[in-house]
């Protein structure tokens, strides 16, 4: 490898163990990276934070479950990072067996048996719970036993060298995370004028009428699009609110005034990035 | 019991487990009240759209993991239905046993693990996954053996007569759930005068500039002050938006006219209630 490729290899950080969903979408977007998992999304950011050469792959979204409130608060309260992709990552879960022969029982975590309750009814398997998809993987490949098989991601059998006897086995065909790309640097400000691009931001505005449609007209005045919008009581200081935006970049100039008006309305607004829009 | 009392006594739903933290709120909202607990939230929402006698408490929101989409989105879908009252209930995870004697492992929900991490390590606990929390108490009282310890509620613990050995051992303590009470009939308008009323509902606003400032407006020139707002896409409708939004009832008269301007501002508008607020 030249000293370029050297100098501009990275470690992609992710939440999980090796084979978690995170890391399959990790290797999506930067196939044959070396990838390390951390075990809480504080020490992802602690990593982050600490090294210049980091890049992490963080969920923020699940079309079922919901926002991942913890990742978008450390967002909110670490400095100096910048979000530069965004990623939506189908969630396809598959049943992995270590051996041949018909499966009796299934190990996973109670979230991803739940998901798949119809498939495992059907085919008689017993859901048996464990911490999480990809640690249920790992403890099959390390303690096979007859009639046991996994419930994790295709990325876990290729990790743990699992045979996939079943791919998607997921009740719901629509179950997706988004998941974006977050490195140290300064976020990039709404300026590209391609197709299909938002930008992602947090606001705080204080508990008094018309504070927040003040900062919204800001956006709207300027027909900024609005594609997300998530309100977050602060913890310790009673009555104040921080929201969570998403909006999509039609004109970037009219983006970026749009912007610098949020800035002059709102107590407090942090900008995480700009970026392609992926769905 | 009188025929009187007999014709007012109602069933409270809970999704989960008996003895899962739903039902603990629920028998705190209702106390010595028949609770029956389905497996999913799609059972309880059937059950309550079918029987006028039913009530079901849910969770809509919690501390730390978020929002809880499901329950939104099946206030959103199902009709005939109204919000009477809200309950903040904090998760007050306990270790329980059946047994006297020393405690090496743990049975619970991963999240509840999770949760308890640094209790269980100063304790050289080890945690071990379940489905759920109020299962991992049955199975305790079931299957007893030596040593091992359940995560549960303090309902679990009285449920399956087990024994309370340290109550609280979650590591952050300001875990807390906010759940709202559901029944059918016609949901209340906002014109309660008392102190510290809420509204809860929702709305669809077509993906166009402006459309969500218009709505906002709506309430905020008369003065009402949101407490959440949360978008949700359509899954079905590209570039459509549900927003879920609660706001503080100050002046009734002028809620109600805020809330009949939105629903002229708002391509649809759904109100799942007005009750007091608990927090």
């Amino acid at each position: 490898m030249s000293e370029r490729g050297i100098r501009f290899r990275r470690t992609i950080l992710f939440q999980g163990e090796p084979g978690a969903y995170s890391e399959e979408a990790a290797l999506a977007l930067f196939p044959g990276s070396e990838t390390v998992g951390h075990t809480t999304f504080t020490r992802v950011f602690d990593e982050l934070c600490e090294s210049e050469r980091a890049v992490a792959v963080l969920p923020v979204e699940n079309s079922l479950a919901g926002i991942v409130q913890e990742v978008n608060d450390l967002l909110w309260e670490r400095r100096g990072l910048r979000v530069g992709t965004e990623h939506v990552h189908p969630i396809r879960h598959c049943l992995l067996a270590a051996a041949e022969g018909p499966v009796h029982r299934a190990i996973s975590h109670p979230q991803a048996l739940a998901q798949c309750r119809r498939h495992l009814e059907a085919k008689g398997i017993e859901p048996v719970p464990f911490h999480d998809t990809a640690g249920a993987a790992r403890h099959l490949s390390e303690n096979s036993e007859p009639g046991l098989a996994a419930i994790a991601s295709a990325a876990a059998a290729e990790r743990y060298g699992l045979r996939v006897l079943a791919a998607g086995i997921q009740d719901d065909p629509s179950n997706r995370t988004r998941f974006l790309v977050v490195s140290q640097g300064i976020p990039e400000r709404p300026r590209t004028a391609q197709d299909g691009w938002k930008a992602s931001l947090a606001f705080l505005a204080a508990h008094r009428p018309g504070s927040l449609v003040a900062a919204l007209t800001a956006l709207s005045s300027r027909g900024v699009n609005l594609m997300r919008l998530d309100s977050r009581p602060l913890r310790d200081r009673p009555f104040e609110y921080l929201f969570y935006l998403d909006f999509v970049i039609d004109d970037p100039d009219r983006a970026e005034a749009a912007l610098v008006e949020l800035e002059e309305q709102a107590a407090e607004v942090r900008l995480f990035g700009s970026y392609p829009t992926e769905e």
